[in-house]
């Protein structure tokens, strides 16, 4: 019993601080000793975790590696995006595997593999986006989860003609899900309504990138994810996932349903904890575009902020991820100058979620056991991934990061490794540092730089959400 | 000062009990008196009401006469229903002229005239229904609150290709109607999701009558009014009046977004109070497609009547109406004999709404003063026919019932006077009788029998609403 | 018929406005006509109330006339007190008749009819205070409510030594409402709390007034609010009437209980929507003293005033009352210098509270039928008056104000009639005028002056309260 | 490195469930090893784990052991006792020491000390009831969070001159613990309002056992469930912990609390689970008797059962105790035959709340790593022994159950192992048992029978909450 030991750390888990040396054989757990306890010809190698936190590698679960959107694709690839994931601490993704309307689900799949295979620095599984829904989707549902290890799908309530389901098609996908297991995600806005404020905004010349918040109000948030669950409980209480919520009144809505033992659940995402409409989509002239996202950025001159952090502390907000959706300002972004309608709409920010979430843990937004819970261990129950991720526990990937509480970061441009122009966090300072990266075992971050590669990260299949009441 | 004295009675209005003499003068109401004060030489004719109660007549503001429905027609024309209606105390209806998707609003406005002029027995206005919203539909509705005195729209968020709205639809509408002062009117039901149920229902082989209201949950009217009321919300809170409400859950709704200030109103009907899905629409073979109309009655088991009593007497149900679309059983409910989906939706009952509520007083579900304030104040002054309609004030139409509580009343089909084969309501008995009705100073119905006649009826063209907070 | 008509003007009802001339025969209402439709020798005299409104006398239910509190007593008689009520439109008032912890009730009735006999312009009534319940208060409780025309009983879960009642004794008194008809009054803030909050005030030097209000915080009042609701639900739905309302949170617990159906109603007063807890009570010095009442002003950092004045709308809040409770500045409210504790309670604001109220309407805070609702109708309904106060109905009491919309008003101790050596809203405009005020047909006020006297005010016997659900 | 080694179990965690083989070194747990891969000479002696659960050791936060009540005292011993809950898996008690109102803190302490120290089986630790709170108990407080390892302090709402303290000592305590880090236990029931009840209930004759229940309604539980949480908000956000919560109206203001981010948290026992007032309190004769508890046993005919086990669920109850407080029938709970307000109030279940909760998992209320979370991590976190209790991690004390789901257990007075002469949950069977249990590296349950012993178990000095938010 040879390997990696990493000594002396404090192991956050979900349920609190432990003091344990982790012993990596292989590409997995082998062992947890309590400290000093492991036998004396143990380690092959050591870390010396002293002071600092040994957690579960990150797990994000929203991402959108080279997603073609509005006339142009995010500018990471799974290579340049994973490894990106990778110096920020976190080791899995679960990226959007995209059927447009019309498109056959089969061929949207094959697309995603070949854009992923041989590519990622980390692990990485699928989603399942779903342009509509039909008997060939509904078929093609059943089919993902029982052969392709692919038990999500996400379905949109806004951007008719490309993503859009009406209420029939996702009370019958929520069904279908309901009898196989799988879990539904929720893009909730209402894009019908949105789409009659976006052509009388423009109607009336506002066209700046502030008009793009100004035109997905809250209500029209709240009025979505409301409207999912009480479909999810026509189709007998199907699990449901909002993704990216970003308003007090939507988390209102997930809260009752919560406190009614409904499975329902949300993640957000760091930009609507730290930024706003005002400061950053309201930037002077086209600048603002930079934090075109959708959900949009709310304002603070709203609670918005201040009850996504209480959510997380409650757990009504059970996730938090990225949606890393990254566009070059620079030619990318700018197609939406003059028409606000045709910015790409997205933010990079896969590098930064276990930093900017950890600062919360420093601001006293957060505990830190809830950290390690929001950013790793939940996501990985959520969508099946448990305890093969998201927990440091015998038998378990070794995906690990060692995370000095000493240590400083300060993001931006000239040093994040996320393919863009501009960063949303520019000159932001965390009061941490991610110490060491280790992916199934192998070390692939540490204070001598960069040792992963393109090709390790393996596809991931997933089986069903351990997460339901 | 000479004319019609009503003497001895008990005034009930919306506040409460007072004691008067009321002084009718050719069409309208020319003074009250405190009790024996009018001059001696005041009384042309008198009626005495002693022991009874004198209130403003019936204000019904949900029918609809001779409704093209589902290939036939609703079984009561203008004169027949406002006969009946008459009969039962109602003296004021407002009907719903009808524009189905695709046709021109002032082309379904003149149908209507053309049915109702000269038809009726009692004063009537008109709602209008918009089969949709388009540039067209919103010219007419300035139009008609400007010139026709039309002043309420009423939108469906079901029957998709004949009524339905979608929400970007709903919400121009909303806008127009916040500018011009109109109410919006609410079908709400989620009828792209009921279809899906439909369709999976019928394809199972569930035919019956009752597949009606169980294709129809509670969860999917709540829905729809959240949904509304969020759209009313986004448009600057435009007032929003929800009709035919029969779930507690979506009575929920109502009373949250009342106690936020909103100007959100809402009606329920006496088949919500009296009827239930079990009893009625599960009757056996086809028995129970009398009772199919939408929203469905619902079940028995869950606790909406009591929920709807309560909400009469908290106000968060403002209205009391009947929904009123009879037809027969033979030919025409029949038409939906093997496919529920194929039955005319409606139940017939205008003749019958102040008898049933007024029940509710004597089993103690309401006070006397909320029976008047539920049948009568609150829709005149909601659909801007205050004080002209609703109450007992000097200068008021002289529409007055006289009510006798030591009479009584039993419901069926071989006494009513409304054209159809059945009842709803067969063999229910009434502790309070109707004893006298005046029309605009016209004595229509007494003891000795009907005296009114079609075409006294005159066409009311309505001031916007009076009931905003 | 012959006698005062009041001629032309806006007649304002619960319901809305209406168009009608009003005799006044004697002491009553004799009759309401149709504009211009009264018989030509009708009146022997006659007010043209062209351009004005013609409204109830005002109801003010909470008014504590030469009330002995902390070693004073509240600087208005029942002289000066009703006298100022009358230049302000109030015709009614209700008092509170006082038996503190210790005393015999019958005895502390005697002592306030004492008082009041002979000395009122205006009707008066009164409600009992008990300080604590025993079997012989519970006996005096049955006893007022059958002969003494006192039909609301005031308990206190402040106060304790003075008028406290422990949550026993207010539940035996609920029962005992719950069975004579009588309503429980509420002054409800947890008085225990609150007095260790101020004990540690005073032990750390905070003696200013605004630590009346800092160790009074909202949750205490919500707490006691909730506490009272629940009692009263054991006591099988006592009606519960709660007192001087000022905070949101109690305000939300108020419509909690509401919307269940439950017979809780509430109060606010003009001090709670207009003063505050900083820019009052937190005047230099020890000017904030004039402020001091309990409950207490509130931060105008929280949404406080923007509730209540919705809480009017909805009807969460039923009444406005004064809460009328004067001292003078000078040698009053200073025996509370250097220890905020005994600053003698109270705001006089009898005079105002019409004018107030108005001016929300100019504001559009609440609507002209609302404003007479709340400060006439309800309160004449809620305290067993109606219709004899409260409405302009045949064979009411001629109790009318005829109100100038055209005038303007400004308040200050240099034109108030209260005895009072400040006003509280000193240097407050108001956009609308008191013009006429008419007493049991007596007109007591006009452009030419006060026409009232001391002794024409009558006491009132009530009945029971005829605004339960 | 040589021990005990559980080999082939499914670990079951708070965040589910995973493989791996336990190593037990003297008292704690040195390592987790993946499944086989623990070093070949490891073990020492193994237990065959296969197919079987391996979990933590249960940690029953509230007993009352030889507890003096109403004149007689709960009759099982901390020998008793201990040895019962070892059977039943329980590893380790947090009883209660009592202070008296008028005692001395410390010397209520010294006294449990001697009652339980040398007499117990496993590892206890003592919470402090204080009966009542002035300047010497509010020091003690101080003096016992950091010198006893006590952290948490038990206040009665309930049972005046005995445990009460009223409202203003509660928020004294409240604001003591909230510097002090201490945790506020709240018996919440409105005893005063009780005591009312209880006195008009045998005046009325009214003294069979199902009296208690009925004089002990759920508006009184939820009325001081509310108080206590609004005292605590006034206390700057103390933790606040509800015992025994029974109600669903209790639970709601639990679970509001929480929605809002306070840390407010509640137990609930098997017997609110599973037993009711008809059924077990309303026994025929005095039969009753063996259920009489505060709080009481709660109507079947209300959703209390159902909204429990959807309370723990979603963690609004967070815990779940047994406030195991036995008394015989004979003699003891006969002291109340003829009157019910003097029968003892008390369950016994120590031995028996692994098994019930866990056959809630089997009834499929409750998931497998609920089941632990409630019944070992979370009351180990929330009382401060965590991560020596409640988880099975490297360095943890080695208290541990291998669970068999293949087992059966039928409960009942033959079988038990508690000194009660009669059981509350007679017959009962569940479809599992507690196969091994290991108390600090030591088996003292297994399929030879019983190897504890009295005075293996030591007193745990306890630190802060971990649990909070």
């Amino acid at each position: 019993m040879t390997g990696l030991l990493i000594k002396g750390g404090t192991v956050i888990g979900p349920s609190g601080a432990t003091f344990a040396d982790v012993l990596v054989e292989g590409e997995t757990i082998a062992a947890l000793f309590a400290p000093g306890r492991a036998p004396e010809d143990t380690a092959r190698r050591e870390i010396d975790a002293t002071g600092k936190y040994v957690i579960p590698g990150g797990v994000d679960v929203h991402t959108h590696m080279q997603l073609p959107f509005g006339g142009t694709s995010a500018s990471d690839t799974f290579d340049t995006g994973t490894r990106a994931a990778a110096f920020g601490g976190t080791t899995t993704i679960v990226d959007f595997a995209v059927q447009r309307t019309g498109e056959v689900v089969a061929d949207g799949l094959a697309a995603w593999h070949a854009k992923a295979d041989g590519e990622c620095h980390i692990d990485y599984g699928f989603h399942m986006i779903l342009g509509g829904v039909d008997d060939a989707a509904l078929a093609a549902m059943d089919q993902l989860v029982e052969t392709e290890g692919i038990t999500s799908f996400k379905l949109f309530m806004a951007y008719p003609g490309v993503f859009y389901s009406d209420d029939g098609q996702i009370l019958r996908a929520m069904q279908r899900a309901r009898d196989n297991g799988a879990t539904i995600m929720m893009h909730a806005e209402n894009g019908i309504a949105i789409d009659v404020l976006i052509q009388q905004a423009l109607a009336r010349g506002e066209t700046d990138p502030i008009y793009h918040g100004l035109t997905r109000p809250p209500a029209l948030e709240a009025e979505a994810v409301h409207r999912a669950i009480r479909l999810a409980e026509v189709a007998r209480d199907c699990p449901l996932y909002i993704v990216h919520l970003s308003a007090s009144e939507a988390l209102e809505q997930v809260a009752a349903a919560r406190d009614a033992g409904r499975n329902v659940f949300a993640e957000t995402c760091p930009q609507y904890l730290y930024l706003t409409l005002e400061d950053q989509l309201g930037a002077p002239g086209f600048e603002g575009a930079k934090w075109v996202c959708s959900t949009p950025l709310r304002s603070k001159f709203e609670p918005h902020g201040r009850d996504l952090w209480r959510g997380l502390r409650t757990n009504d907000l059970a996730v938090v991820s990225t949606d890393h959706c990254p566009f070059c300002f620079k030619d990318q972004k700018e197609l939406g100058v003059g028409d606000f309608s045709k910015i790409p709409n997205g933010i990079g920010g896969v590098e930064h979620r276990m930093d900017l979430i950890y600062q919360g843990v420093v601001d006293g937004q957060l505990s830190l056991r809830r950290w390690v819970e929001t950013v790793a261990t939940t996501p990985a129950r959520m969508f099946g991934l448990y305890p093969r991720k998201g927990v440091l526990a015998p038998g378990s990937d070794a995906d690990i990061v060692v995370y000095d509480p000493a240590g400083h970061t300060t993001i931006g441009v000239e040093t994040h490794h996320m393919n863009m122009d501009h960063s949303a966090y520019e000159g932001t300072r965390i009061d941490g540092r991610v110490d060491t990266v280790i992916s199934r075992g192998s070390v692939i971050v540490d204070g001598a730089g960069y040792h992963g590669r393109k090709g390790h990260g393996r596809y991931l299949r997933r089986g069903l959400s351990q997460y339901l009441m």
